[in-house]
């Protein structure tokens, strides 16, 4: 057996009010006046508050990235390129300051500003052959566990997959609760769900250890405080879910996730769903793997008067069911965990499509 | 108010038997054949089948290390010394194995390995101005939480204090539970109290967060698990213990240790008595700040039969009692962690004695 060397996020500062301490924090790693920080920023903090709490100085320069969609590797290489043409030398470092995308992206671009070629060419396991640049992960929105993961999870040319490598995590990560506030209510509620979910599938996989376990099993008592029976306070809220999901985020990240994630993959790539609500609707189809987890998420659906779609399956055609099977089937490592070896002695085309159909 | 930047281990490995895979993580962290790697062993592992495991290489060298007294900083400076007069040319990393003592002097040995002086000069906060050498922490017994720890608590000829900085935390850990198996029932009871207590300081104390919160409420569980009331078998046992110091040392990595820590350093400067079992002797008398806590000690200490050693501090002279007190009345942000800045409102050097007189 060969035990992962797991790469951590080596720096992290948490407290509610902790992103003013941002230029102090990214000061020492300012390589010359010339070499800029890149801020990528999710387009919603356009004209806030927040954008001008951004400490720019010298060449700095944010970038708005719109979210509506999932990350490319087409936009990571149109970032990368963009960035190179206007400051030639290489930056200091990049930033993400948004939800899992900007994660994502951010993630992306500093590999890709290290690495030749395009990001589809690093999808995989360990693809990735030089350090990337220093980069900053700074959430606001919690759930996904981008902030601690190893990998940065793109759709491309030929599939969802994430740049999974032990140069992939952030540099440094700052957890500052207040950018959380003000999240439409229905987006706080899939994002969370995405790491209630990790938190399920994690702790009833066939790869789960005493590291994930103890990590898995905090982050959901965390789900459950903030979305099934806690009585918190706002600010409570936010600092225990932001705690939640770099929990769960560390769990898989020494195990694996499992069907819902396997099956949501399939649903992004084909239509283009965001993986938080993605998540919500397959997981609202698995009681018959996950019993108490699927009970537990219609208790908090209910609690939060959380409407999760449904009827997106009903109008595909033959040749795209077989698309989102492809894609689901395709990865293994999630199926494994959730089953073990034999797992597709239960999980044939013919059950995945029946399984979607409901969808 | 200022939040810390924490600095996390980079890097983990965790499972049963994962030590076997040591050669491969340190390799490529060789810097050429004449820059060996020191193994700074506890000497109980002499002739033993982990000794033999060691996989050394070129002119690596195991040096043993008694851990019947406290680190000192005098034995850190002597190991230094006789490291660069067998090898000149810098190691390529110090490893320590074993517990809480072997954590602490890899630590500060890979840290005095790359500045000048002694390593007295260093005790306190952030006084170290260069980068340690690579250093990886592989324990063999479970609770100090110094595998993840940002200190490196040193007795100097003046103080008992840690060097506490950034370059103190390990560049790796491994985190094999196989590695304690066999430790003597007493040694394993009072290290295990040493994360017990750390989560009840940390939980209890004005300096708490939502971090810290999640960490420490994990670690209390697993503690639970472990000694107060789980049906665990000896690997599950092993395996959650050592996930327990990992998270009740981060737990107060980003808070603070309380009285027990506070008291029991006077103990331990006056009387050298080992960290683990000096903290036991203090908690024990500690209802009145601790009175859940205390209560769960005693029925964790009747569950496994464990006496604590009392009368220790009868026969003392007036100088001797003030020696602890004022050791004790240092730990400044620990007691005010523990009751906040009117502490001393509280604890007078009255009040101190007539607690220690107890022990």
């Amino acid at each position: 057996m060969n035990f992962r060397n797991f790469p951590m996020v080596p720096r992290v500062v948490f407290g509610r009010g902790s992103f003013d301490q941002l230029d102090e924090i990214i000061s020492p790693k300012r390589k010359s006046d010339n070499a800029p920080f890149i801020f990528l920023v999710d387009d919603i903090f356009k004209d806030t508050g927040l954008e001008k709490k951004i400490p720019l100085k010298h060449n700095d320069k944010i970038i708005f990235v719109n979210s509506d969609t999932e990350p490319k590797t087409f936009q990571v290489d149109t970032l990368r390129d963009t960035i190179v043409q206007e400051f030639g030398a290489l930056p200091s470092g990049v930033l993400g300051i948004g939800g899992g995308t900007l994660m994502d992206l951010a993630k992306a671009v500093a590999i890709m500003l290290a690495n030749p070629g395009s990001s589809a060419d690093y999808q995989g396991w360990d693809l990735v052959n030089k350090p990337a640049l220093y980069h900053v992960g700074i959430p606001t929105i919690s759930g996904t566990g981008a902030e601690v993961s190893r990998t940065t999870v793109l759709t491309g040319p030929e599939k969802k997959l994430g740049i999974n490598s032990d140069y992939t995590p952030f540099d440094q990560v700052v957890l500052d609760p207040d950018l959380c506030t003000g999240v439409p209510r229905n987006q706080w509620f899939y994002t969370g769900m995405d790491c209630f979910i990790h938190c399920i599938e994690s702790l009833t996989g066939t790869y789960l250890n005493a590291f994930s376990q103890s990590y898995g099993e905090k982050a959901l008592e965390l789900c459950h405080e903030v979305f099934l029976n806690g009585a918190l306070s706002e600010e409570e809220s936010r600092d225990k879910l932001m705690m939640a999901s770099w929990h769960g985020g560390m769990s898989i990240a020494y195990s694996q996730v499992g069907v819902a994630h396997a099956m949501s993959y399939g649903l992004s790539y084909l239509l283009g769903t965001r993986h938080g609500v993605g998540n919500c609707i397959v997981f609202d189809q698995l009681e018959e793997f996950y019993p108490e987890g699927v009970k537990n998420f219609k208790q908090m659906t209910d609690r939060y008067e959380i409407e999760i779609p449904r009827g997106l399956c009903g109008a595909l055609s033959d040749a795209e069911f077989d698309t989102m099977i492809n894609v689901s089937m395709g990865m293994v490592p999630l199926w494994e965990n959730a089953m073990g070896k034999d797992w597709k002695k239960v999980i044939t085309p013919g059950k995945l499509r029946s399984m979607y159909e409901k969808m």
